[in-house]
């Protein structure tokens, strides 16, 4: 299998010549601001850091290594306790390249420890992993880059807790932490608990941060080829130099969307066919809706920019969503995510031989069924005149999924370029972390908690 | 804790009062056709036989408990076969009702099987799961109404092949069929070769399914009380009898949807603050989508309705949707799906008393946590002039998760009344399947196999 091949993209779907008329031209495309989005992201990669993580990471690769094959070789369970950017890439990359029942296999089977990425504070979950780990044998990576994200933080002092209970007060066999190298709580924590630490750079924002040791360290764990995973991601930089749109794939993609937007499509549906790339559209819905979602464009004029990313999965939500793609209104674009080859093949043997609905699928494999699916759904949907794009990996390798979360970020970022605004700031989240900040008694709060107890009373009427 | 108390809406986060000129006014919701979507229910309530399932169950409920009480004692391992309606009710219902990691548990902790719900035809998917299961320990239950579903026939051929590998010719030990009493494929082969045998009745489709045999079987294998559960759904349809639309909580949330529609929010987010909810989110995408993503109307004009569901959680999804969902296009409305009391008590303990930031959270317990970023995050969105609307369940149990299935249901059947189409087709599925045939060589399909081959060929310059 062609495991370093390039990735392919398609965005034929997406065009007038196969969609009718609600499809784009290629004028559609070639008048969007590409010449200045294209500057802008030259000028600015000295600030987006995480462009350079393919190419200055190699002690720190060593070092991530070094660690992992520690941890593989002493414990039971690696838990990452990190939300949003720290949670949904670690979920994605071990999805897409360990067993799809890694956790069920036996230790030898593995290689190394389970692997648990506890992303949300329903107090029903924590419960529910303390069942069924032994936290004397169970690593804890807590990530966090600004050292203050609440839901982690309320995490790490449950287990320092308990931890110190088993332990006594020297935890640091137990915890590692990732996080800002100089400011936030979480540094300071672990420099005088003598926890070891990885970091994340400065410049690299949380939704940008799986290739750093955000990522790379439960990838490491779980025996992912963390350099093979770089070194796919530097291909897909090389190929985003290309100032050509129709050579480029992350900056075509991102001109097709926004071409898309203009159109009237404020909904992506991004849709894997396989499932070891179903937790990829988790991580790319943070990375396209946090970016673009924005109320002020860079003039400081109002927008409300923002495409709202869909995850579906193939063959799945052809039972689900299809219906709704193919006959609902024009509103979206759907990019199909398939590869060429599956990593097993599963035959569909003789059976049932005289009944015809059933028979035809007989010496064929589950491989041809899911292609043939995929190539017919994208047929049903751009004959309903509905817009899709395809991104096709050869297979699905550390190197090529390097190349496709590469390709996302650059694509996100030069979307940001396209519709002028800042693709890496979220002040939106600000509102509801002081409220919550206000609700939960926080000190320098007062004034949040006086609004919270000024706005009116619910309607009655309005409650059933 | 009352786990038998009614279900609350609240939608006063749709209302001008709350989130200002963007929001609704009651003249938008009493201007509907409430009145002859109402007549409509009414009429209809014969062909809508799911209306019937909390009612019409009694000696099936014995069977399936009792049938459920055999394959707890006897098997490691339950797994149904299906997709779309087969099996995001199962999945939605085990998630709620069963410990957040009911697989990972030891045998006596479970007390039933562990539970696998195989939707997709991923061909690793088929090979991982036969890696982790010892099939003659493993109940088969194959679940398709028509008998003709592509994916479901594959896995059937699979297992039927490697089951007769083991056991011989008679596998009626191992395989439970849910299909149509009378009409297709499987319930033809299950009478041959003696195969246990539940219903899926008349008139109940695919995704109004989860109260009859296709989701209580699993359910109660899993030790889930299918009883309350339908005790639950008999609630909600006695509270959706009302006709003053101010007292139906399945009928009120209707309107508001669709009325949100008319102002031009084509996305409907389901948000639950719970990990147990999580899947509902799954389930009910399917129901609004296929329901209500329609070409036409019900008197043939073209309409190309539909309003696309987004899954999101809480609080995860915060630090991924939330910047978007404040700062975004006000094309969405947003319903929160929370719990009054969870079904655990987590406190966060003392530590690190000298850091505001985070001692701010000793002493509160993650319940707390959670329910403030609730209320913080419903107060933001509202600041921010985007609608939303607030389902709450005084506790997550058997009874109230059946009211709010069966209010989502009803919900679901009122907005094709509002929208005046037929909720429970799925004409546009079909040219998918016939392009699958097509492919992959089904007799019959030679026009559509000549369609697909004088399609136009790429255009290869948007493609890289």
């Amino acid at each position: 299998m062609q495991t370093t091949q390039p990735i392919r993209i398609d965005i034929n779907g997406i065009m007038q010549e196969t969609v009718g008329p609600r499809g784009l031209t290629r004028e559609d495309l070639t008048t969007l601001p590409i010449a200045a989005a294209f500057e802008g992201l030259k000028a600015k990669r000295g600030q987006m850091r995480w462009r350079e993580l393919p190419h200055n990471q190699t002690e720190i690769v060593a070092d991530l290594e070094a660690t992992a094959a520690d941890i593989r070789a002493k414990f039971e369970n690696f838990v990452v306790l990190g939300i949003g950017g720290s949670a949904l890439g670690p979920i994605a990359v071990h999805q897409a390249l360990c067993h799809l029942r890694y956790n069920e296999l036996p230790a030898a089977k593995r290689g190394g420890p389970r692997l648990y990425v506890e992303d949300n504070v329903d107090p029903e979950r924590m419960a529910a992993l303390l069942d069924v780990i032994d936290i004397e044998k169970t690593m804890f990576n807590v990530i966090t880059k600004s050292g203050s994200t609440s839901e982690t933080m309320s995490q790490l002092l449950i287990i320092t807790d308990l931890l110190r209970k088993k332990l006594g007060e020297d935890i640091s066999t137990h915890i590692i932490a990732t996080t800002d190298a100089e400011k936030g709580n979480l540094i300071k924590i672990a420099g005088r608990e003598g926890w070891k630490t990885f970091y994340v750079p400065d410049g690299v924002g949380g939704r940008f941060s799986e290739l750093c040791p955000v990522g790379l360290l439960a990838a490491a764990v779980c025996g992912v080829d963390i350099r093979a995973l770089l070194v796919g991601a530097a291909a897909m930089d090389a190929r985003s130099q290309s100032e050509n749109l129709f050579q480029n794939p992350a900056c075509l993609l991102a001109a097709a969307q926004v071409a898309s937007m203009r159109k009237g499509c404020n909904i992506h549906v991004l849709m894997p066919y396989a499932d070891g790339l179903k937790y990829v559209s988790d991580w790319y819905a943070q990375l396209w809706a946090e970016s673009l979602g924005k109320r002020y464009g860079n003039d400081g004029s109002e927008i409300y920019a923002g495409q709202t990313p869909v995850k579906a999965l193939g063959v799945t939500d052809q039972h689900s969503q299809v219906q709704l793609y193919t006959e609902g209104p024009f509103d979206k674009v759907i990019t199909f995510l398939g590869v060429d080859e599956y990593r097993t093949t599963t035959p569909i043997p003789a059976g049932y031989l005289d009944i015809p609905d059933v028979s035809f699928l007989c010496g064929h494999t589950q491989n041809e069924l899911i292609a043939a699916e995929q190539a017919a759904t994208q047929y049903a949907v751009g004959k309903s005149g509905h817009m899709y794009s395809v991104i096709t990996l050869p297979v699905l390798s550390a190197h090529t999924l390097g190349q496709l979360l590469y390709m996302f970020e650059v694509m996100t970022a030069f979307a940001g370029e396209l519709l002028q605004l800042n693709a890496f700031d979220q002040p939106g989240v600000e509102e509801g972390k002081n409220a919550t900040y206000a609700l939960l008694g926080k000190p320098g709060y007062d004034a949040m908690r006086a609004e919270l107890a000024a706005a009116p009373a619910p309607n009655p009427a309005y409650i059933i």
